[in-house]
């Protein structure tokens, strides 16, 4: 995969990503080490929680985005190195064995001032369930290398 | 430990948190699972990457972040419904052997016009490490349940 630099990055680029299902295990597992409350722990008890029923925790959520991310077609040189979110939200759950996707937008490309040797990039990232519905939104911003001169 | 309800929250209250300490292993284990990237996965090849060293994924921050908030202080009725986050910063890495905890503060109580049974409370979560440098900071929504009239 080719590594991107500041200067390969427009605004409106798009970016895909794999698909990974989320099965009933991955979310108790996550949940058990990270957000152990019953919506998430337990298909009976989760019922009767706000989402009726067992829903992934957000950070679950927000993990498996990351990695459809980094296994996705966006390759910043350098890696993904976040600087920071605007904005996220989980408009609805993940449930078991919903598959998921991940579509990134360039919204600015702005080099930096004061160092040269970088810049940054602020994103819109959308991760989607098999229905094509978002369960996850967000507007962050990543350093990223500019290229370096020897890097023609 | 008493649940609190909409009515519970004022602007200015703060909740506390136990403490926890994150080990190389399991930066290298949540990395290899959710973010598969140099700077989180070994301590040698994290070496020549933006962070210097081995560093935890800022969503493994995030996840014991919600972790350190699920068995703290602030327990609201219902349990911790995240709508969604304005505002989600790393300020720095967390590194192998840090010891963590999080400190809350109600930044506003807002009932809902539409639905009296719940309301909206905005919050800052801060993390710190031991020397009590921020780690992570957030201000994010929730949602809380009103006390039901039953339950004077």
């Amino acid at each position: 995969m080719t590594q991107l630099f500041l200067e390969d990055f427009t605004v409106g680029q798009t970016f895909g990503s794999n698909r990974l299902t989320v099965d009933e295990a991955d979310i108790i597992r996550f949940a058990r080490e990270f957000d152990p409350q019953p919506s998430h722990l337990d298909p009976e008890t989760a019922r009767d929680t706000f989402f009726q029923g067992l829903a992934a925790s957000g950070w679950h959520t927000a993990a498996l985005t990351m990695r459809l991310l980094v296994e996705g077609e966006f390759a910043p040189a350098g890696g993904i190195i976040g600087a920071g979110f605007e904005e996220l939200t989980w408009p609805r759950p993940v449930r078991p064995g919903d598959e998921l996707r991940v579509v990134t937008e360039v919204l600015e490309v702005r080099p930096s001032r004061s160092r040269p040797e970088q810049g940054m990039i602020k994103l819109r990232t959308t991760t989607l369930n098999q229905n094509g519905e978002p369960v996850q939104r967000s507007v962050g911003n990543l350093v990223v290398m500019a290229r370096p001169a020897d890097r023609p």
